[in-house]
């Protein structure tokens, strides 16, 4: 946890996904604190007809190299997500060269009893993770780090 | 936003994808009443034994043409819900001749901080797009229409 | 309802798809006691290159036969949760020889609104099946089952 979902053009080498994959983890592991582990990540590529991003009226260009973005997470402060976003529109145009204007996210939130990370077992409630501080009775007040 | 995808069986023309992508926006329009270019769509094709859609028991037939729409959206009210299921199921049956019953809807809800629609920023709570009436706390009371 | 998504590296043959669902299935119906027919699979196929799960620092290794489960549901206890879990790695072990480590879930919540099985109607709302027990104001009492 966070599972993140990348949705994009197909035409990207591995070498291309990968650097993409890195940064967006660097973001995620600033702005989340998550375990350097932390990190499930799936890229889905598409034929350009299968993707239709628009701006919302903001007036946002945005070119074939989009990236949607689903996280889903336990819950996360507004500052933490704002931080994401920044980090992660930082972190593509540094490393992969991706216009700002081309990464759009969505985050949706579940809770610690959402999440099994192998073994049968829900690890946020058996004591092997720590739980969520922000979910008053689902365990200790501890926060993995 | 909303942020929606489209699971469906290969095989259909790009001008089939454009028709059922332009007709499912047209109810989302209609239903949620949304800015024009709040437009975000993902299409994924898949091999028909990757796809198992059944019917809870309700004798509703399934064919080859059935299409799974995932909806992520901030909040919106019951009618406003209903409104684009029967909006969604009418529009593809018209433009694609797609049949009712071939059409599933799950929506799933967030709220103002979790989007960013670009340039890294969480435009819902910057002021650039009016916040959520529905989320005390986030934002003025106006709402983008 | 409930609605899963199945990553997985490329390369199963249909056979072992069809396992595999059948398996996750039978786990459904006995950890969330849905009824036969309530059945919603869709299975993705990826490079390994686009696939990237690792184990939150917990030491479970994964292999290439990893797959990522995303369940969307309506409430659901943690006692359901947990029992899905279970079964699930136990089923999977069983008919498909996946080890448990590389079984990974993650859950979703929404609520009657959220569903429409087709025909353009929310059947949770309209009386055609039962509202959720736990969501009060939305119907009776009644739980499908």
């Amino acid at each position: 946890m966070p599972l993140i979902r990348f949705d994009l053009i197909k035409g990207r080498t591995d070498k291309e996904i990968a650097d993409l994959l890195d940064a967006a983890h660097e973001a995620m592991l600033e702005a989340f604190r998550v375990p350097v582990r932390d990190r499930y990540q799936i890229v889905v590529g598409h034929d350009k007809s299968r993707l239709r991003i628009e701006d919302k009226g903001l007036g946002i260009e945005r070119t074939d190299k989009v990236v949607v973005v689903q996280v889903t997470s336990r819950p996360r402060t507004t500052a933490e997500k704002q931080s994401f976003y920044r980090l992660l529109g930082a972190a593509l145009q540094k490393r992969c060269g991706t216009a700002p204007g081309d990464v759009m996210v969505s985050i949706v939130e579940n809770t610690d009893a959402d999440w099994s990370f192998g073994n049968g077992e829900a690890q946020f409630l058996t004591g092997k993770l720590g739980a969520s501080a922000k979910m008053p009775g689902t365990g200790p007040k501890k926060r993995e780090g």
